[in-house]
């Protein structure tokens, strides 16, 4: 359906005029998120201030039958805020408070519009420490983050974000507004629909606010690059790390063409480029301890076959490197059309991953490049199209993609760690799950959202 | 409604004629938990070895529309495994297989009815460490740990059991088969049905299955208990510690009649008993570190006025403090009938709190005792009958423990932390959890179970 003026002078009355956007050249920045290939228009844009605004357009939009999408910072990668449906495009863009650092509960309590670099730098002047780190954390905001369960690089020794979610004010489908939790660490008082929200990717309610568990901010960091003239070496060393006893904060593995694609992008050299594979273990806490600790990591990947060991211990090394890494996902877009997947699988399957892959690499002719999260078994593919014709891409794509989810699933994995399933990966959902479980989401999605009209058409159709 | 012989016959055609009792007397130690006040007999016990069993007999008792409440160690504290309305009482005794321990992975794969101590002693062999740690550890199981979303003493530190759960395997009410996650840190395929069976307290699914995450044992550990002559000082104490960047594996607190208590059902002495209260707290880690952190945190409390710190260095002296610890629910059982609460709140109100909780003292004239896990603000309250006449104990107790979860919940927590709601919370729900919340709740119930059959009448009634 399209929307007739009296819902636009409802929204308007609601949001105000100057928060409901609907010539074409404003609705075009809300038509997609940073997934390729994946776009549509929304009918008209409102920006809410309150929950009490966001429950208002929900029975407005209940009664009217209207698909609503949240947007946050638009960086998703499985397409999750792309208003597939048309209708309503909720942005939290003036949700931006940072509410307040409780430094006596070491507790965040953030609207969902807050970029998470911006609670980073926040806690950390109080001694306090936001661990989830996705790669786009300087735009990326928190409802975002918890309705993917963003990890990050930090997620090896940190987990992710739903580790850190303890409370919620949420606008359920319907309208109603409901907080969950608290400023607690502990709580088993009835189902929770807490954590079945995070990762519920926008779908099931509308995050207005979070309670956010906050660390003690580590004293001191210290970055290795380590490089490696072959991915057999550098999966092994980082099997060895994880059973070192010593935990990094982050265990990263880079490919070369990932690497080299960042540096072109970056303009920007990164040490020893032309190694074949580059590890990135980050150690965290007491300076002391990770004095003593990176000697021992440096040792143990120098008898496994490092090249060297590129020690950051300043935070101008560490923000090169680090901006080397974060960029390689835009690096790669920038250079060719890419397919780019989220795969995760069991650490051990790593190496039979990595060499299942090389195997399709040259099934397919296309180049594949890996880059992520190797601790978490979490590894970012992309196959890159270069120079292949468009007709023979979108050809070959789907049945590329549907032996990498088949290999994963068979190694005890599945099909997303961290972006989420979206519009993108709709048509593989049934790779990785049975229809009974199928289902039982879909009977899910209707007892919170009956009319199914917020996000619709992610994740499955109902 | 009574089971007719088909019935019978077909359970014990699914499982074997062994595994099914119907005496009264082996009906009993079925009847009820560990909580104070709630049994019902089931009509029969079913006994099952496998998820196919288990789903055979989900399918005739839906057919049937027969209760079936499942059962792990029997010592729950909220009534979850009480067959109130009789029926099918289903056992995981049988189902008690360690079936790995994946040292690659660092990941246990166990049937429900493994005994809790029993996969952290297995673990211990490989140098690897499960740490939930619920106070009835020798007894419960992991079906019973995950439904309950045990804590215990060390979640301080290390969490509770949902951050340990990666994988699973469960029957749905209506017989299905399902696995979900796997030995995976990171997964965002599809809803987290996982996180919303964890604490469901045994009315969406049997858990037949979990795959749980482990982590390197800590070389060493060390215990302080450490006396106060005031409830204040030691929570002001408790508070700095965690406030010191310093993370304790624990930090319990228990008051002198809890202690006492313990020493008299024991019959063993504990260091400073006749202290006001005492603060039980365990360092974990490399030796070296933790001989340096318990000097500071040592200083800490001598500085907050403890009347001394009594360091348990070995083994010997360490499980005879833990040991006392862990009576205290038993003892205090079995000195007076008592209600037992386990609230949760901000640690920052917890000295508000135990002000609060004097005063109820004053204005009820009964002893409240305390003990718990002031680390995590969850604070297990006990009001002992003692000599009360039986009827005015019934008239008051529900005033009473009204009056405390109100304050509990004015103060930003919940009315379970740990134990679950049960049967024994059931009727206080409301004062913790608006009804747009519980009714979507149960929305979400009938969307597992339609016809209620699992675990009724727990939690809410439908």
């Amino acid at each position: 359906m399209r929307l007739d003026s009296e819902i636009i002078n409802s929204l308007g009355d609601i949001v105000g005029k100057d928060n409901v956007l609907m010539a074409r050249e404003s609705l075009e920045p809300y038509s997609h998120d940073e997934t390729p290939g994946l776009s549509h228009l929304p009918d008209v844009v409102v920006k809410p201030k309150t929950a009490e605004e966001i429950s208002k357009i929900m029975k407005l939009a209940n009664e009217k039958e209207v698909p609503v999408t949240p947007r946050a910072g638009g960086t998703g990668l499985s397409g999750g805020a792309v208003p597939w449906l048309g209708g309503i495009l909720m942005s939290f863009e003036r949700m931006n408070r940072i509410k307040e650092i409780d430094t006596e509960n070491a507790m965040a309590v953030v609207e969902s519009g807050v970029i998470v670099q911006n609670l980073e730098e926040e806690a950390a002047k109080y001694g306090l420490f936001y661990p989830p780190d996705p790669a786009s954390l300087d735009s990326c905001m928190i409802a975002g983050n918890v309705a993917e369960c963003a990890g990050g690089a930090r997620a090896f020794k940190y987990g992710v974000t739903r580790n850190y979610v303890k409370g919620m004010e949420v606008v359920l489908p319907q309208g109603e507004i409901i907080r969950l939790g608290g400023k607690l660490i502990k709580n088993v008082t009835g189902y929770s629909l807490m954590d079945l929200i995070v990762g519920s990717e926008g779908t099931l309610a509308i995050v207005t606010e979070v309670i956010l568990k906050l660390l003690p901010l580590p004293e001191a960091k210290i970055d290795l690059l380590i490089p490696f003239n072959s991915i057999e070496q550098a999966v092994n060393t980082a099997v060895k790390i994880i059973k070192s006893g010593i935990v990094p904060a982050t265990i990263e593995l880079m490919e070369r063409e990932a690497i080299k694609a960042s540096e072109r992008y970056l303009e920007k050299k990164t040490p020893f480029s032309d190694a074949e594979v580059h590890i990135l273990v980050e150690l965290d806490g007491k300076k002391e301890n990770i004095e003593k600790e990176y000697e021992i990591l440096g040792e143990l990947a120098l008898e496994n076959g490092a090249i060297d060991v590129y020690v950051a211990e300043d935070k101008g090394e560490q923000d090169r490197v680090w901006e080397a890494r974060r960029a390689i996902s835009e690096a790669l877009k920038s250079k060719s059309e890419i397919d780019h997947e989220d795969v995760v699988v069991p650490i051990s399957e790593i190496p039979n991953l990595f060499r299942n892959l090389k195997e399709l690499e040259k099934k397919y002719l296309l180049k594949i490049v890996c880059y992520g999260h190797v601790g978490d078994g979490n590894i970012h593919v992309n196959v890159l199209k270069e120079t292949m014709e468009e007709k023979k891409w979108r050809e070959i794509i789907p049945k590329l993609v549907r032996e990498i989810f088949d290999i994963v699933v068979q190694r005890g994995g599945m099909i997303s760690g961290e972006h989420g399933i979206g519009l993108a990966k709709k048509a593989y959902l049934p790779l990785a799950l049975d229809s009974a479980q199928i289902e039982l989401m879909k009977r899910i999605k209707i007892a919170f959202d009956p009319k199914n009209i917020l996000n619709p058409g992610k994740i499955f159709d109902i």
